[in-house]
């Protein structure tokens, strides 16, 4: 099976490393802890006069390469690939910060290793990739073409409103996968 | 339909770029003409003693972000976009040289506009990417798997020994695409 996995919120926790670059710049405006985050968007939790705060915690240098992996994501994907699957890294970048995207190889170089830069697959529409499923944190399936993949919500907080998908963590995304698609091995 | 356009060579002017930085480097080692190419790869043509140097040359410090346009290239695209066709720039990278994937963004940018980067597709396996054509100058059709797009050469000295594909310029991109496939505007 051909198996697209997102990058940010689903393998890199970029959650957590907004929350310490926020706390560090910001000591004294609390921020919105993680379990109470409602939408996809920062900018659409915090008040607005916030955004632009929010823009430069994420545009901040090294922001994307300093992310630490999601708990569980990193064992997954070596097993995915140990299973004979073909895993790709499909994800989309924030185009006018140009480090973003040498961060993403980067990180992808660091945790995974060299080999698996290959496996990048960077695209603002995920719709166009060719796959059986995507894995991804985003409450909205966004892109402009009829996907060959399933969608599949990986757990955040703020996608829980979300029912129109099956969704999974690092902890059950074997028995997930597989439920009503045969054996993973397939 | 969908048309996916290679960069390097196809739209990006990477060979001029390449001439023009080799006869600065190594104004004592004449370069190989344009059309007395005959591989893919520089390292093919070059005696191999000249292999870093030309590893050197491409990773120089804003190498890809300095290409100048394939003459006709630029309005192709935005023709093919005011036909309604989808294009999409579908392009990889030299993952270990970070800066190379910034410079891409930077330079659809600059010679495109900024809203082409979103319309810009990362990516080592361009068979996992739905299209109806994919125009490149590589002479072998490079993927794991099988591709939804019918390959069209993008006419360069070094693939001119290859006749399993259909071939264009920018100077009759509209007739060769229109050939055997019905009106453009389909």
């Amino acid at each position: 099976m051909i198996l697209l996995v997102d990058m940010d919120n689903t393998i890199a926790d970029f959650e957590g490393r907004f929350i310490d670059v926020w706390q560090e710049r910001y000591p004294d405006i609390p921020h919105i802890p993680r379990e109470e985050r409602k939408h996809f968007y920062q900018t659409k939790d915090y008040p607005s006069e916030h955004n632009q705060k929010i823009i430069s915690v994420i545009t901040s240098p090294g922001f994307f390469c300093d992310l630490k992996p999601v708990p569980g994501a990193i064992e997954a994907l070596h097993r995915m690939k140990a299973l004979g699957h073909d895993v790709f890294l499909c994800t989309s970048s924030f185009f006018n910060y140009p480090q973003c995207v040498s961060c993403k190889y980067q990180w992808v170089s660091s945790h995974l290793g060299q080999r698996w830069q290959s496996k990048v697959i960077i695209t603002a529409d995920k719709t166009l990739v060719k796959g059986d499923f995507l894995i991804d944190d985003r409450p909205e399936l966004k892109g402009n073409f009829k996907p060959s993949w399933e969608y599949i919500l990986y757990d955040q907080p703020y996608n829980r409103q979300t029912t129109q998908w099956r969704r999974l963590t690092w902890n059950n995304w074997e028995k997930v996968l597989l439920n009503g698609h045969g054996h993973l091995d397939g």
